[in-house]
């Protein structure tokens, strides 16, 4: 099998795994497990795959880990507008 | 700056983001807020992403994604061990 269609699968499965957090988040209106430096930390690593995706040139790469920086991100502007302590 | 170096320390971010909630669930004995559903979707996804990296032969992509699935089976078998519906 061509190796970028098994990386899309790979990261077409790891972007689902991490809706359902973000849907609670949103449904619920309340961020308050949710930690900003883990959040911090998260997206400096994606981004930074994001980076490596494209000095490699590899799609699979650059599509998954930008989606998850636009989820987090998401999750990080949640934790503010909700204002609750997070 | 390496390629390889940028996808290491980008593995080692995301790998550090992960760390608190595996603390947090072996802590307190609990893993009432983890969907197995979604582990195992993240686990497959996880798996796909090291074969992925075998097959590109990018030691970044293998140690982090393989890290990964190692804490996921973690808190896989937390959730069957602290036996709270999860």
């Amino acid at each position: 099998m061509d190796e970028n269609i098994i990386g899309l699968i790979a990261g077409g499965l790891t972007s689902i795994a991490m809706m359902p957090q973000l849907i609670k988040v949103i449904k619920e209106k309340n961020a308050e497990d949710i930690s900003v430096i883990m959040l911090l930390i998260l997206i400096s690593g994606l981004s930074l795959w994001v980076c490596y995706g494209f000095l490699k040139d590899e799609l699979p790469i650059i599509l998954s880990n930008g989606f998850s920086v636009l989820v987090n991100l998401t999750l990080l502007i949640c934790c503010f507008i909700f204002k609750k302590k997070c």
